[in-house]
């Protein structure tokens, strides 16, 4: 019966999905879902990408978090339209939570739409949101056994980030093997390595992320992986 | 439908926690819930742990983990009991998977029962598995706002762990905002800075957990904070 009900609240969660999604079409704005283990660093991506792509690519951001307006506090300072969502407990965010975010968000026009998830490698791989592409990040500091650890996180992975490389000498974090246990789930997607602190790397993330942009603004059927 | 449904789950899980506290208290085996993010150093730890306490307190352990046995792999080259639960997918260890594991393992006799968590800061608070006490750990390099984001973890444990001291000078870390919000949850747990990596830091954990293990000898009714 668990595994019943659990399975409906899935499928309703995905009609809202489909909902959202053909919502956000209209306007063809790149829809990325953002999601890595607390702390990775996923407000500090998104607030150096702002810095660097925010005037060519105008954005708007949801926020994810059980509690607190901590990281909606930290984009709103860059001027950046943004809602906070609060699970109050929950582990993930889910397609209702979007939609209703989205109705106080002024997204239409805008280039990219990032939502941060909760801080989880597990439960949000789970919950289609209605976005476009989902991106896992990992920090060099967490290590190089997490997509072997975490799987479903990264093989829906459109992209991966590997953030931290500030700590890289730090660390006995491989490259080489995460990227060894990470092509078994996910042949193509990209691995991105970068330090969203000092800005290294970030080049090519941005230049991707302009792509997929472009890709989504040309109507391309899919401008990344489907989740 | 759905809440009552979680409910009874929990309650049901409550009981057989229930039963493995009994089945444990037989032994005056401490039992360490210890929870973390993915890749905060659980497993470092524990190597660590055994390396400087193994040898006075004998242990066993029960390693959580998605998928994968690398760090049962780990423990056991240590030469300390352990077995490994693979939850396929699952964010949380619960009650009855702890019993089953308990089966196999043999920690009567043994000081401390270490059981180490699915990566997760959310997902393992809200599950007891019939532990003496829970341990909270988190990296430097996740950032001191943790407690505040994910307070339920934070709450319920009898100590706090802060590890990778030894990359503090390359991140932005504050102990000070960490207590300060620690303190507004959790006022008395001690907090441990340590690396688990240099063994900085780590005399006055393994002091603190050589106190609990008396205490859990000498019968004492409460040897931390209860779940």
């Amino acid at each position: 019966m668990q595994v019943k009900l659990v399975s409906n609240v899935l499928k309703a969660n995905d009609q809202i999905a489909a909902d959202n999604r053909r919502l956000l079409a209209r306007g063809r704005t790149l829809v990325v879902n953002l999601m890595s283990s607390p702390g990775s660093g996923k407000t500090t991506l998104l607030e150096r990408t702002i810095a660097e792509l925010g005037e060519a690519c105008p954005m708007a951001v949801v926020e994810g978090d059980l509690f607190t307006t901590r990281d909606a506090d930290r984009i709103e300072r860059l001027g950046v339209p943004v809602v906070q969502i609060n699970t109050e407990g929950g582990c993930h965010l889910d397609a209702q939570m979007v939609r209703a975010a989205l109705q106080d968000l002024p997204w239409e026009g805008r280039d990219i739409l990032f939502i941060e998830n909760v801080g989880n490698l597990v439960c949000p791989a789970a919950w289609d949101l209605g976005e476009d592409l989902r991106v896992a990040m990992v920090s060099v500091s967490e290590g190089d056994d997490k997509p072997a650890k975490y799987p479903r996180m990264f093989r829906e992975a459109a992209a991966v980030v590997v953030n931290k490389l500030d700590l890289l000498s730090m660390t006995d974090f491989s490259l080489d093997r995460l990227e060894e246990d990470l092509r078994l789930l996910n042949p193509a997607a990209p691995i991105f390595c970068l330090s969203a602190r000092t800005g290294e790397g970030l080049a090519a993330w941005v230049a991707w992320l302009k792509g997929r942009v472009a890709a989504k603004r040309d109507g391309a059927a899919t401008v990344g992986v489907a989740p």
